[in-house]
């Protein structure tokens, strides 16, 4: 064991459920204990937190695939850092390490289902491209794409909050296939991202244009949908699915940080209309085969293929803005937050 | 041919399209030429005519698998009669056949995929337990039941509309097979009717019980939710589905009245928490396969091992309060209207 280890960190713990966006006053910074390691315990310090659209469903008081986040807990996220102190086998000193941890410095962790082992001591290690491409997000991409939808080449795939982390690595993953893929997004520069950056064939401005139409215009019955989003985009595109479609949710982003219940796609029935499937999956199911899943992620993305681009927020103190950033649509692709 | 054929029938005919439940003066009782038979041509004289939920969605102006009824023109339905007159080599004078016809005494019949060769003359053939049983309803149920959410052993079923035309034979597969089945109707004296006649597991009455608590209290997650209702009723079972759940579309008739959008199922989400599948299907594709599968029905009920129930409706003025008594929720099993 090492020794000098921290007995306190920063954290920030729920101090009551949201309404809508997460407020600042909602949660509070602290200064909590770290404990002392048991036997099969070892010490992360983190380096970047993950944001994505989970953490803020998991402030919700609904009973999700986790438990909710209680007030004066952590704000739960995906965590990348290095084992700093180890009294378990599987992690040594100097390990990097993803967890499921929160937004705090340190994250006790063992060896099991929430804590994957990434790499030896490397400095070079880069944690923010394991979190924007080789963790959850990107593997939620590849189950979604490529194993739920099954996508095919010269199909015609929609993919939702395209230029999101998730969405934008499913879309390039679709077009890896051979596919036609148009995104939807919420502004003119993430389009022209989508256009320029990742080599979409096509996009639309969901706040600006009438996205069943344009994809009327374009010619496009949806073969797949990967959503995000739900809500009225979700809607739109029921309502130009192709025939024997499959609807692949992932998401509903546009709900989140709704308290009451949201409507439903009132489209659904165009599933019958069309023979089409719209299935949920959660990736967490593969947690085991992330390792895998993610290493394929990374040599394409070395070969070129695949392109990712974070958001890189500074500090704890960060981390409400971060999470809010994903809902007001500024961000392009993923969201992390970088400690000290 | 025969000779001393009709050259006038009396037909039911659209008006305008109906807002609601159809009024009687949305249509019009007529007198219609019967046109002289064409090379290829034969003529049916109606003996039953099928209502179900399409009969009314037909008259709606939405395009759907089939182009909606214009006004002035017949009200869609299927309808079994007899041959009167050919210049058909598939048709014999005498011979049992069903087609998509209309409210309507005669109907001039081709060989294809909408009319089908029943059996040669035989005056003991039961048209209204066709139509009931092994024609588009039963095989609705079969392929729906059977084949898209592939019930199996031991699982759990929930049905709406179970006292229905085609919600009864797919609870009664489903037992068959040897699921626990629970249908949903709209009256206490259907709940007996389902539990006592079909020999079902569990039946709710959605008018007075809450569908959601009432699966909640009988510790039932269903497996397997075919659906025929939408609404209110779709989105409590949704509440309700057991992990990798399958959700069989079949119809809405909550909605078929409606004249505006109806709202989708806000739950639709549970599909992400449960990894559950919503898939519609229309058993219009199959019906090249539906004397096979109509034969095999017919068989099940021979030996006792599936019922049906006809609600029979007489004459062609019945038409109007034959097709509204599948929306009031007033009949168990299939209607059809028998003409004189």
């Amino acid at each position: 064991m090492a020794t000098d280890l921290p007995t306190t960190q920063r954290r920030i713990v729920l101090r009551r459920r949201p309404e809508g966006l997460l407020a600042h006053d909602d949660v509070e910074e602290v200064e909590a204990p770290v404990p002392p390691l048991e036997d099969g315990e070892a010490l992360l310090a983190n380096e970047v937190l993950g944001i994505d659209a989970s953490v803020r469903s998991w402030l919700s008081p609904a009973k999700g695939y986790l438990p909710p986040v209680e007030p004066g807990e952590g704000v739960r996220c995906s965590t990348v850092g290095r084992v700093v102190a180890s009294r378990c086998p599987a992690y040594a000193v100097g390990d990097v390490v993803t967890t499921l941890g929160a937004w705090e410095e340190f994250t006790v962790i063992r060896d099991d289902l929430f804590s994957t082992w990434l790499s030896g001591p490397d400095p070079t290690y880069d944690t923010t491209a394991f979190l924007a491409l080789c963790g959850s997000t990107g593997c939620t991409a590849y189950i979604g794409m490529l194993e739920v939808a099954d996508v095919q080449e010269g199909e015609t795939v929609v993919v939702s909050a395209a230029a999101g982390a998730t969405g934008s690595v499913a879309a390039q993953l679709a077009k890896l296939r051979g596919a036609r893929v148009i995104g939807i997004t919420g502004s003119d520069e993430k389009c022209r991202w989508l256009l320029e950056e990742l080599g979409l064939d096509g996009a639309i401005n969901h706040r600006t244009e009438d996205v069943s139409a344009r994809l009327k215009e374009m010619g496009a019955r949806a073969d797949v949908f990967f959503d995000n989003v739900g809500g009225p985009v979700l809607d739109a595109v029921l309502s130009r699915l192709a025939l024997r479609a499959r609807v692949v949710l992932c998401g509903a982003i546009a709900t989140y940080n709704d308290t009451g219940k949201a409507p439903g796609p009132s489209n659904y029935l165009n599933l019958i209309q069309q023979r089409a499937t719209m299935t949920g999956f959660l990736s967490l199911d593969d947690i085991p085969r992330f390792p895998e899943i993610g290493a394929r992620l990374r040599a394409w993305e070395q070969e070129g293929r695949l392109r990712y681009h974070a958001e890189v927020f500074e500090g704890l103190g960060s981390s409400v803005d971060a999470l809010n950033a994903m809902f007001t649509g500024a961000n392009t692709g993923k969201i992390v937050i970088r400690l000290g």
